[in-house]
């Protein structure tokens, strides 16, 4: 079984800097083997890369490749805060919450790019809980945030 | 002390075959003693039975009787993952979702459908912590999403 | 260092009396040394002092002053619950949902007023993972709906 730093490396995956929030909140806290992230919004170089509501300015496919981009930035949290990915044992809930223009109703679809990135780096480990919901706006006028529990081994 | 299994017979809930999502999620997911569910929508028989807006398409008390059907679909999850609906010791939490259109402001009430099953169908143990919100579209156009997190014993 | 009853003191805050909900929720459920709260809305004397959605009726500034009310509302059933506000030992997470009109897309700042609160009354162990989110619409029409998961010492 491949470890999930090697599979990342197999899906050319590079975990981006971890930059912390400005602010009075953190990206992840631990409390025993449970770590709770903060919710991930599409950022990559320090911009929002999707922005605009899924149904109006977005695609489902955009919306598709934000999540999964929210669940990259989960994953480099996850390893700056434990001391690389490695030490993940498994992902335990995912609540993704989509910015959705009226009539929108495929959320589900949409979270499947987080989704199915947490089994592509964790294989079996990576199955989880799941919420999708989808919400009036986003801070920064992000497309996807994902918020993550992960397992700590 | 009548137990859960016996309190829905009294009732005459049967709870519905579970039918695991086809996708990178699972219904739910056991840590330690909790056990985390994927969020539930209102369907039966495999359709959505509640579709729509509250305040718009729906009224409250198609809401309320949305919520019990989620929260009825969450108790068969957790009967088939802990092998049996007695190896549930307490309700954590719920998250309630109402579909909302502008102006309907009742989630509380929307949410009572879920609650009340709860405490109907465990007691005392079922009085729970939770949240309510309105979001602007929700998964298949249900009209409810809940999500919950049970205590195993 | 001062512990979080005195720097509530320090800071001016009176904790308000905790009324239960009426109905099959409570407003803190324990599971170990985690203290799950039910979402709390900006009620002052048992009205919602702030009402109507952000980026529309409401300013920036009433929706940070609407977290901040919310967070102290939640201390408050923290401080009732584990018997007061010193076994609290640490702030894990807020969820907080913004009531977010059209194009609104500052949730984050409307969030710091909670979680400047936290660390206010907390210091370090105040500083928490936070997912902020705009929904269409909360209970009662309240501006701002926070859930807030504790630790306990």
């Amino acid at each position: 079984m491949p470890t999930a730093s090697e599979r990342l490396k197999q899906s050319g995956i590079v975990l981006p800097a971890v930059t912390s929030p400005v602010g009075a909140y953190v990206p992840a806290v631990r409390h025993g083997s449970l770590l709770l992230l903060s919710g991930q919004i599409p950022l990559r170089d320090g911009k929002v890369a999707y922005t605009g509501k899924v149904g109006g300015p977005r695609t489902l496919e955009d919306a598709i490749a934000a999540a999964r981009l929210c669940a990259i930035n989960a994953l480099a949290i996850a390893a700056d805060t434990a001391g690389g990915i490695d030490r993940v044992a498994r992902v335990l809930k995912l609540v993704v919450y989509v910015a959705s223009a009226a009539g929108f109703t495929e959320q589900h679809k949409a979270a499947n790019g987080a989704s199915q990135l947490m089994v592509e780096v964790f294989g079996d480990a990576g199955r989880h809980a799941r919420a999708a919901v989808g919400v009036a706006e986003l801070p920064l006028d992000a497309t996807v945030e994902v918020d993550v529990t992960f397992e700590l081994a």
